[in-house]
C-alpha cells in the first residue's frame, strides 16, 4: 500500500428538503454576499432558486445570481463570473447545479484570488494559493465535483478542456436532495452513472494488489451504482436508488476508492479531448472509449482485469484461461452499458471520425507530445491514436 | 434511506515515516504551543516521542508534555492536562497513542475552553461549545477516535463510563504509520480488531434495510478486517495487513459505515459499564458480550442478521429455514472471535459474574432504569440483566 494523503472537509448535508437549510449553512461560514451561480435554467423552472432565496432572505443573506454554465463549461462565464463577484463583493459562491455549475464555481472562486488569468493556473503556469469558499446543492449525480478537490473547465479559443486540482476548491457544504434529480432525462442520468463508475474505475485499475480494503469499498460503489441505474431505467423517481447514486457519487471522486494506490486515469484523458472538440456529454464519452481502452491495456495487468471482471461483473473465474475471464468482465461492463442506453462507440455518440482528427485529437490528449497518459499502461500519441481508432 | 450528515475534517496522512511531518503540520494550524499527550511510556520507549519532539522542534514549535493515559482514560488525568494546559498557555493538543490518549485530548481540549467542571458535558448537563484544536498521531488500530467526533471518559468516583459526541473534537490532522504498530502484543492488536469491527456492525445492524451502498462498504470493511487479523496472527509485521485495520479502524468510526440509517450501540453500552467496574479490554469485552446479545435481539429483525450471517460470514443462505442461516452467522463471528484468541462469553475475560453485579451493572447501564438500550430491540433493565447472564 503506497503512502496517501485523505482529506475531504465538506460537510455534506443529504436528504429530503435538505436545501432549505442553505441560509444557515452560508451564515455559518461567516459570509454575507454570495453569488449564486447555476446553470441553463432548470433550477428556475423547477422553483428550486427561489427556495434557495427564500432561504438566504430568511438567513439575512444577500446575493447576487449567474446562470449560464454549460455541459463542459466555458471560460468565458468564468470571466464573467470573475468580474461580477469582485464588482458585488461577493464573499461566498454558492453552485446550485451539477458539475457544470460547481466547475464553474471552482474556477470562478480561484479567479476572485488570482491577480491574473485564471486559464494560467489550468495550464499549470503556477499553482493557486487562494480561492473564495464555495458551497453546492447538487441537482445530479455524476461528477462528485461537490466533494472533489478538482475542477474542469473548456477555453473555446481552441476548445482546449483543461482540469486543475487543489484542496482550495473543495466545496464547505455539500447540500444533496435525491428529489432534485427526480426529472432528470433519462440519457443524463444514466451517463451520470457512467461518470460515478469511472471515477472509480480510473482508480480501482492499478498495478497495487495490497490495497484490499480500498478494493472491498470500490467493488461495493461499483456493483451498487450498477443496480440503481438499473432500478432507474424503469422508475426514475425511486427514491432509494436516486439517494444511491447521489451518495456513491460523492464518494466516488471525494478520494476514498483510490486510497493507497495510484490511478490510471486514461480514459477520462481519452474523453476530455472528444469533450473539448464535439461536446458530447462526459460519461457517454467515457462509456464509448472504456472498451477500447480495456482491450488495449489489460495485458499490462490481467490479473487486475480478472479481479475486475469476478468481483464487480460476477463473472466466474476461468482457471485453466484467465484471459477469457478478463474479455468476457470488459464484455459484460459494455453490455452493461448498453442495457442503460450508453454507447459503446465513438460512432454512437453520434460521432463520425475521421482519420485526420483521430490524428488531431492523439497529438492534442499528449500535450502536443510532452506527455503520456494512463498508469495501467502508459499511452503515448501513437497508442492514444490505435485507442480512438478501435473506439470510433 | 434516511437524512444523514456526514463530516469528516480530519486530514489523513497515512504510510511510512509520516510522523516526522507533526511539526509542518502543526504550524499549517497557526498554533505555536502544544501539549504532548501519551500514554504509559511505550511511545517514550520505542523513541517516537523523541521524532515528535525534533519534528516539532524543527518547525519551531514549542511544548509540554503529560504521558499517563490508562485504557478507558481516567478523569483525574483529564482535570490535570486541563490546568497544566492553561498555564502554559497550550493553543494546540496531541495525542501520541491510541484511543485512550486521544480520547483524554479530548476531553482536555473540551475543558480547556469550558469554565465550569468537564465531567458536566460527559454528563449531558450541558452541550459543549467549543475546544482546543487537536491532532493525532496514531499508534493503535481500534477505536476510530482519531476521526471521530466522540470520546469516552471513566469517572473514578463511582466508576463511570460517559461519552461525549460532537464535531468540535474531530482531531484536525491524523498521522498513521502503520510501523508504529508493529510491536502491538497480539491481545492488544486483536482486542483492537474486534473493536474496529463492532463499530460498523453498530451502524449495519439496523432495521433500515434501504441503504445498499451503505451495507456494501460494511461488508467490505468487515471482511478486510478478518482476513487482516488472521495474517497478523502469524505475521505480526506484515505492512499491508497492518496498514489495512489502522485505515479501517478510522473509516469504522468516522460515519461512512452508517450514512443512511440509524445504529444500535447496545453492545458498547453492556461494555461500557463492563469496562467502568471491571477495567477491561474494550474489544474483548465487546467480544465477550456480542453473541449473547446477538442470540437474545436477532428475533427482532432475522433478515438483517441474514444478510449478515451470508454477505460478512459466507454462510449460504437455508431458503428452507431462514433462522438456521442466522444462528450459524453468529456462530461463525464468534469462532472467528475464538480464532483469533478473544473471548466469547464474560467469564474467558477472567471476570466472575455475580448476581449482584449483574443486577448493579443492568441498573447502571440503563441509567438507573431511566432509558433503554439498542436499536435493533430496545433493551430495558430486565432485558439487559439477562443479556449479561447469558454472557457470563
Amino acid at each position: 500500500m503506497k503512502n496517501f494523503q485523505y482529506y475531504t472537509p465538506t460537510r455534506v448535508i443529504f436528504g429530503k428538503d435538505t436545501e432549505d437549510q442553505v441560509g444557515d449553512l452560508v451564515r455559518a461560514q461567516n459570509c454575507t454576499k454570495v453569488l449564486v451561480h447555476y446553470g441553463t435554467g432548470s433550477v428556475k423552472r423547477s422553483g428550486l432558486l427561489d427556495r434557495v432565496y427564500a432561504s438566504l432572505d430568511a438567513a439575512g443573506v444577500s446575493y447576487v445570481s449567474l446562470g449560464g454554465a454549460v455541459p463542459n463549461p466555458r471560460l468565458s462565464l468564468v470571466y464573467e463570473g470573475i468580474d461580477l463577484a469582485k464588482k458585488e463583493g461577493v464573499d461566498f459562491i454558492l453552485a446550485v447545479g451539477g458539475g457544470s455549475a460547481i466547475d464553474s464555481a471552482k474556477a470562478i472562486a480561484y479567479g476572485m484570488k488570482y491577480e491574473g488569468d485564471v486559464w494560467d493556473l489550468y495550464l499549470k503556469k503556477t499553482p493557486p494559493a487562494d480561492a473564495t469558499p464555495l458551497g453546492v446543492i447538487l441537482t445530479i449525480a455524476a461528477t462528485g465535483s461537490e466533494m472533489s478537490d478538482s475542477s474542469v473547465i473548456t477555453n473555446e479559443e481552441g476548445w482546449l478542456k483543461r482540469g486543475l486540482s487543489s484542496d482550495l476548491s473543495r466545496p464547505r457544504f455539500a447540500i444533496m436532495n435525491p428529489e432534485l434529480t427526480y426529472t432528470l432525462p433519462e440519457y443524463q442520468t444514466m451517463s451520470g452513472c457512467v461518470d460515478i463508475m469511472m471515477h472509480t474505475m480510473e482508480r480501482y485499475f492499478s498495478h497495487e494488489m495490497d490495497t484490499g480494503l480500498t478494493d472491498y469499498l470500490a467493488e461495493g460503489l461499483l456493483k451498487r451504482v450498477m443496480e440503481a441505474a438499473r432500478v432507474l431505467l424503469k422508475e426514475p423517481q425511486n427514491y432509494d436508488a436516486r439517494a444511491e447514486i447521489l451518495w456513491a457519487g460523492s464518494l466516488s471522486h471525494n478520494g476514498l476508492t483510490g486510497c493507497g494506490r495510484t490511478g490510471d486515469w486514461a480514459c477520462h484523458q481519452l474523453e476530455h479531448e472528444l469533450g473539448g472538440m464535439f461536446d458530447v456529454a462526459h460519461g457517454a464519452g467515457l462509456a464509448a472509449v472504456w472498451g477500447s481502452w480495456a482491450r488495449y491495456v489489460y495485458p499490462s495487468d490481467a490479473a487486475r482485469f480478472a479481479k475486475f471482471a469476478v468481483n464487480v461483473m460476477g463473472i466466474p473465474y476461468d482457471y485453466a484461461d484467465p484471459e477469457k475471464t478478463v474479455l468476457a468482465g470488459i464484455e459484460a461492463l459494455e453490455d452493461f452499458f448498453r442495457s442503460i442506453h450508453m454507447p459503446v462507440s465513438i460512432g454512437e455518440l453520434g460521432v463520425e471520425l475521421g482519420e485526420e482528427q483521430i490524428k488531431e485529437l492523439a497529438y492534442k490528449c499528449s500535450f502536443m507530445e510532452t506527455r503520456t497518459i494512463g498508469g495501467i499502461r502508459k499511452l503515448d500519441k501513437e497508442d492514444i491514436e490505435k485507442i480512438y481508432r478501435m473506439a470510433k
